[in-house]
């Protein structure tokens, strides 16, 4: 927090930074197996056993392991596994594309549009997720983000936390690592960041993964240049 | 015309379609150097040579003998190149990025802003520019164009009218390419656009080039799906 930032853009985490994946996924596939006559599935419980196969998947392409794949493919083929595991018949492929799509229609934590709207005169902002574009595309257009363009992995060709992913977010926008802010709820996102030379804003998302979260509950001084406690916090903080 | 146009995107080529690059760079640049006590050069005629290394220079891109290079770069090349023939002096390091970032700071035709609000409700909106993602992104906050994401020769690594420069914009968009129209005031840019299975769409820049111009006043009817009048006029015939 001693440390003075005067930033000429600012990136952001999206899953659990920016947008609430855990109640947004769970709701939209509860509704849909609704109307589709679906029962019998915890679609809580699903949401977050798709979310722990989101690490194991990136982290093949990011090995080498396998060729550079987006998220959207990445997504759909846990969840494929999923639908295997939870024994659900009947599904056509516009369903589980429609299905997939649930990570393009997540919701906002309640102070994000306010914030970025106020950041937005003086600051360049884009996302910084492991998203490809066109989610992060839908997802803006859906809940309102004023992004200036869409960084992140399709664009650098490179999942977080790797090296390359901050670096050339910072490059595409033709400023230096110092002159960028990657914001995140992840202390290990930031570490990554200020790796690189970003500056580094933390906002807590206390209940992210749910009411007994014991992870990222408070900004790591280590790692965190600026903590704030909400969106609208970190735009006063950054003198917008 | 007749062709029914029933798309998701519309992607734009910029530099004399969506700006006027030669009446702003040379405003811009006379400006400059009314400021920095420079006379005696022809502005309008340096804009327009700056324009004319434009192509052979992405063109060694092209071909694969260059690495791949941003616009950026190669305009500051060109200006350089400029700046010895006219043997302007006393030029600061920081001087010459200022007059480069000139294409940053291009002035829209007047009928974009308002044409692209209108398509904004129905239509994903993107440019699809040999310019960098910063310039597009600098030039969009000057300007207040409504971008959903930046595409084009950056994020496809690939100058038009390379085929991958359309095709990747549409695959980073999740869309086919008949779901996407590549807009411009360039026959030739909407042919290649074309070619990989894009709808079209045409707007007139009769004073790009100054009075005396003598191309692209008309749309092709080989390779445009939509002739307009103006933005305003396209917005309209796409149902916006």
């Amino acid at each position: 927090m001693a440390t003075q930032v005067n930033v000429k853009a600012a990136i952001f985490d999206i899953f659990g930074t920016v947008v609430d994946w855990r109640g947004s996924v769970s709701r939209d596939l509860a509704a849909f197996a609704k109307d589709k006559g679906i029962a019998g599935v915890d679609w809580l419980a699903f949401a977050v056993e798709w979310r722990k196969l989101y690490q194991p998947s990136m982290e093949e392409v990011r090995s080498g392991r396998r060729a550079w794949t987006i998220l959207d493919v990445l997504h759909r083929e846990s969840l494929d596994t999923l639908v295997a595991r939870y024994g659900i018949k009947g599904l056509s492929e516009a369903d589980l594309d429609h299905m997939n799509r649930a990570w393009h229609r997540l919701d906002p934590w309640p102070d994000v549009v306010a914030g970025l709207n106020r950041m937005k005169p003086k600051l360049i902002l884009a996302p910084c997720s492991n998203g490809n574009i066109s989610l992060m595309v839908n997802m803006a257009r859906r809940a309102g983000f004023p992004w200036d363009c869409i960084l992140g992995a399709e664009t650098a060709r490179a999942y977080k936390p790797m090296p390359e992913a901050y670096l050339a977010s910072c490059r595409h926008l033709g400023l230096a690592p110092a002159q960028v802010m990657m914001v995140a709820a992840h202390n290990g996102d930031l570490k990554a960041a200020k790796a690189q030379g970003l500056a580094t804003g933390f906002v807590p998302r206390p209940t992210e993964h749910g009411p007994g979260q014991s992870t990222d509950l408070a900004a790591d001084p280590a790692v965190v240049d600026v903590a704030a406690t909400s969106f609208v916090d970190l735009a006063e903080k950054l003198g917008c």
